[in-house]
């Protein structure tokens, strides 16, 4: 048995919850510190119909594992569980497998416990430069650098990072240390500027801009993006809205937009980034909890005012 | 006075609507024939609250120009008509001129009329090889082309046109004249399949695409271009939707689609199209009506069983 927080039918502290069970080609790891992003608020509220064990944002110790190279490492670990065999995995686009599972997301339990399992392969030892607390960062900063991945923007395209939250902060930060010099617009100026950020006030934005990245979480957030374009500009989606809404597609056409969804990325250019000094998130920290005190991390987390709350689990 | 069909509050064919005064730079036009799109059916319901007379799609001669090289020539007309002084003018994108008007849709009356005024630069002499009914979907035409100056697309991409209406047929054709090997899926198969085009049944669609055009003009067509794309695929919007609707943006990041809004093309590779027998249209051609039964011809193309319909004015 293993202390677990679970969503089903609300979110609860479980005591009683059993331990994964150990599988071919996967690995028991032993979590030593998680992250609570967005997406387990959303999944709390019920996104995805997702039951089980919510966090996908951990540092680990491999405990059990047929790698003998991996027994007793410190690791982070790719979220998606890809089947190894279909078209996607052949094009080494796992993150888009069909038959996927997702850690803490879709059909596989989260980080939110004592233990996880996941496919060895997605398992990377963390070099010893990196401790727990920066290490929890890099699949969120993956993300953020899943941009560069997708799209190349030209130096001298001006860019606005819409949305001043835990995404928003980690994506201005990934385009600033690429060497773009942008605008972070955002309903809580004062909360980034804690943080020597400069946050614009939405609703003082009035420019228009050659890229918007869309990190708000609303769907509010998509029209005022489109607002905020040039013609033929890019809006990057970052942020899976919570709910389906009454959107007007029609400023797409007729402005000749290009939206570009973008979700997870490959951990190595963040890893790079941190143990290089490049990229240094730990000032997002607005807490860290133990998971006993789990449910409170959760509404700490909803909180407006905080970033990231950490959850200490051993 | 003149002929001309006017939206204001509902359509109405009227006789005495003033004829389009001369301007500086400008010129005025006998128009010769018309055609009917989706977004004059469109326009007429409110669209955009359009107040004039609609029609984008002509062959006019010159009867009024400074420019005496224009006059009495046979001509068709880029729609929007740009400010030329403003940042997307000076990168010559003056279709997304934000001071623009435009023929038929936004502030400047359109073709449904015995004369329209345009810009000199505007217009454009159509050689003596392409007739009337031929030069009147040159229109429509660039839009398609329109793709291909926005986006390459791989030739061994799978391609979907979703939507077998006018735009869709004119897409395919386009993208097919292209080289590339096109599906299109829509709801009245039989149609189509009077032009020799072959169209599969919407619902009867499982592969899923690498590239969706989106035709439809319906939103309902958006979702289902997203179930019908492999992961980071690209869905073209070439129809604006009537209205906002209910939408989940979701899947696209989830599957890290692309959605490229694409509208009105430049007239030089669609006139080169035709004039060299590339692409021939006019198989569209469901009837072409006199301006007096404008009223009738509106109808006429809201019916699924017909594509384009035409309105011969002179």
């Amino acid at each position: 048995m293993m202390r677990a927080i679970v969503i089903d039918n609300g979110v609860s502290l479980r005591r009683d919850y059993p331990e994964p069970a150990m599988m071919p080609a996967e690995s028991i790891v032993r979590v030593r510190i998680a992250g609570i992003c967005g997406t387990d608020l959303e999944l709390a509220k019920g996104y995805m119909g997702y039951r089980g064990i919510p966090g996908h944002e951990f540092v680990g110790e491999v405990v059990e594992s047929a790698n003998s190279a991996l027994l007793g490492r410190r690791v982070v670990g790719e979220i998606n569980a890809a089947c190894g065999a279909c078209r996607a995995c052949a094009e080494g686009l796992g993150r888009h497998c069909p038959n996927r599972t997702v850690l803490g997301i879709l059909g596989r339990d989260g980080a939110f416990a004592d233990y996880l399992r996941l496919p060895e392969r997605n398992l990377i030892a963390l070099p010893d430069s990196i401790p727990d607390e920066l290490g929890v960062f890099v699949e969120p900063l993956a993300a953020a650098y899943e941009i560069f991945e997708q799209i190349r923007i030209p130096k001298n395209r001006s860019v606005l990072v819409l949305g001043d939250g835990r995404l928003g902060a980690l994506v201005a930060m990934t385009l600033t240390a690429g060497g773009y010099d942008v605008v972070i617009g955002g309903h809580h100026p004062e909360r980034a500027q804690r943080l020597g950020i400069d946050v614009a006030r939405e609703k003082d934005l009035n420019d228009r801009f050659d890229v918007v990245v869309g990190c708000t979480g609303s769907s509010s957030g998509f029209s005022r993006a489109l607002e905020l374009l040039r013609p033929r500009g890019t809006l990057i989606l970052k942020s899976t809205a919570a709910a389906s809404a009454d959107l007007n597609l029609a400023p797409v056409v007729i402005n000749e937009i290009t939206v570009l969804g973008s979700r997870c990325g490959r951990f190595a250019p963040a890893l790079d980034a941190m143990a290089s000094g490049k990229i240094d998130p730990r000032a997002l920290i607005s807490a860290t909890l133990a998971l006993d005190d789990g449910l409170h991390a959760f509404d700490e987390a909803a909180k407006s005012s905080n970033f990231k709350i950490l959850l200490k689990v051993s």
